[in-house]
Parts: structure tokens; sequence; C-alpha cells
């Protein structure tokens, strides 16, 4: 049994950034990452339910963090600029985070199973979002439509970010819109 | 050996959709599938990778016809109405199937695992989308904006007409997509 350890998933998760990045995804075994953690496989079981969610353990919170500030978003925003505001709220922690989160993005990019998993990811994020919206009273439809089309400019500036490495989020949000609304026009 | 069947891939589809509908995607194997085709577990296995490509065997057809249809669009359309005319012609074939349609997409938002392979179908086609619009000119970030725009509005569209059981899907589309340029406005 491993002892009680103090932040045994920061651990874990660092760890297998590490692994994954030194000799890719696929080669890395969960025994392997909790060695170079210096705790058990089990210990690895009770924080994760499997290899890939070592990468996409904060979604959930992230996730929450998101529908906390849509739900503090003024009423004056249109629905589009209530979800923005929020993505960009919790956007703060992923610049202040920027190494790590591009090191994870390359990393998700390099495997079709992560891939897989960040594509579940956000479009259990996105459902979230579309009833929020409905919550706030726009019909189920419009919400879903507006939801897909934040997350898309989200993931559009997201990944141009990442790309870039130098320029700010929110920024490249506001271009990302813009030509959104001249692609639609 | 299953001896050579002519069209054994329509029969497995069939035989596979009729199960899934009476028991449940989950708890009906491959062997039964093969089985009340009159076939082979090992014919199964020679037409798909795995139970859930038995749901997806047309996308590559369907994405390479969308291509095809994209190249056909006319260079007086934005890029995005190519896109949308491209996916209207591809869906005279789901009209004309709506029952299977329609039977497919309430199997798939059945399953977990349904859903992730739809997802990653989707993520490749709107690839495939955007490196298309990315050859006729389009920077690639706009061209994968507007890849994901088409489908966003698409799908809201198709999942309306698959739960109304009426209605003309292009006419849904065109509705969608006003409501699309009112959410980024």
């Amino acid at each position: 049994m491993a002892r009680w350890e103090p932040d045994a998933q920061g651990r874990l998760q660092l760890a297998a950034l590490e692994l994954f990045q030194e000799r890719g995804y696929a080669s890395v075994t969960v025994a392997e990452i909790a060695d170079r953690a210096g705790l058990t496989k089990r210990t690895f079981f009770n924080h994760f339910t499997d290899k890939r969610e070592v990468l996409f353990a904060g979604a959930k919170d992230y996730e929450a963090g998101i529908l906390k500030y849509l739900a503090e978003a003024g009423d004056d925003l249109s629905p589009l600029d209530a979800v923005l505001a929020a993505l960009t709220r919790s956007s703060e922690d992923l610049v202040q985070y920027g190494d790590f989160a591009r090191a994870r993005q390359r990393l998700i990019e390099s495997s079709i199973e992560l891939r897989e998993r960040d594509l579940v990811k956000t479009a259990s994020l996105t459902a979230a979002l579309a009833d929020a919206l409905n919550a706030r009273g726009v019909p189920l439809g419009r919400a879903r439509l507006t939801a897909q089309a934040a997350l898309a400019v989200f993931d559009t500036a997201y990944v141009a970010w990442i790309g870039e490495g130098t320029g700010d989020l929110e920024t490249l949000m506001g271009q990302v819109l813009e030509e959104l609304r001249e692609a639609v026009r």
C-alpha cells in the first residue's frame, strides 16, 4: 500500500507528462508513470480510471469553473458574449500554466486515442454550456448552436495561441470572432 | 470459410441495426450479428474492424462525396455557402434513407462508445473540409472556422430533422444558418 501522499495526483500528472514527452504516449505504461512519481499502480488507479485520464483530470473542475463564470456573466451580454466571457475568465489559468498547457496540447495532437478523449470532453462541455444557456432562457436549439460557435472560436484561438508561443489569448479570441462573423455574413 | 456473398456488408449492417434496436448496442456480440446475417465472424471482420464500425462503414464514402461536391461548388459562393451546398447535396441520400438514418442516429445517442466514434468521424470530416477550403485559397485558420461553423449548422438542422420526423432538411439548414448569424451578431 502506498502511504498517504500530499498531491499524489499532481505528481502522477507531472511524471506522466515527462514520460510521454520523452518516449511518446503509446509506449509508456501506468506502472512506469507510478514508478517515476515514486508511487504505486494502485495509487494511480485511485486517481485516474485509465492512462488517458491523467491528461484530462482537470476537465470536470475546468467545466465547473466555466459554468460558474457563465452564471456570473451580466444579463446585458448576448448569449455568445456571455459564453466567451466565461471562457476568457477560465483561460486565465491556462495562460498562467502556459508551458504545461502547450506540452499537453502537443501530446494530444500526437495521439488518436488522446484526441478522441479530448473530443468527448469538448462535447460534454458544449452540452453543459448549452444547458446553462437554456436555463438562462435561450431556446435549446439556439443554445446548442451558440455553445458550438463559442467553443469553435475558443478552440481556434487556443490552437493559434499554442502554436505561436506568444500573443494574448483574449485578443486572439476577439480576432477569431470577427473572422466567424465575416464567414457567416 | 464463408462463401462469397453479394452485399455481405449491407446484410451485416442491417442485421446489426435490427439487433441493436431489439436489445441495445452494448449487449449484442459480433458473433450474433454475423449469425443473424447468415455469415461468419470472420466475414464480419473482413468488412469491419470492430463492432462500432458496422454503423460507420459509409463514413469514408460520405466524406469523399462531400469533398467531390465541394470541388464542384461554384467560385461565386462564399466558403461557408460552398460547404453548406456540398452538405445539402450529400444529404439527399440521408433523406432518401430517412428511416435508417433516424434509427442509426437514435442508437448513436444511446451509447457513449458510439457517440465517441461519431465525434471522431465528424472531426475527420471537419479537418478534410478545412483542407479542401484551404486548397481553394482560404487561409487555414479561417478554413477551419468555416468548416466548424458549417458542420454546426448541419448537425443542428440534422438533429432537428431526426427529432421532428418531418420537414425538409435544406429548409432547416437555412433557418439554422440565420440563427447562427443572429447569435454571432
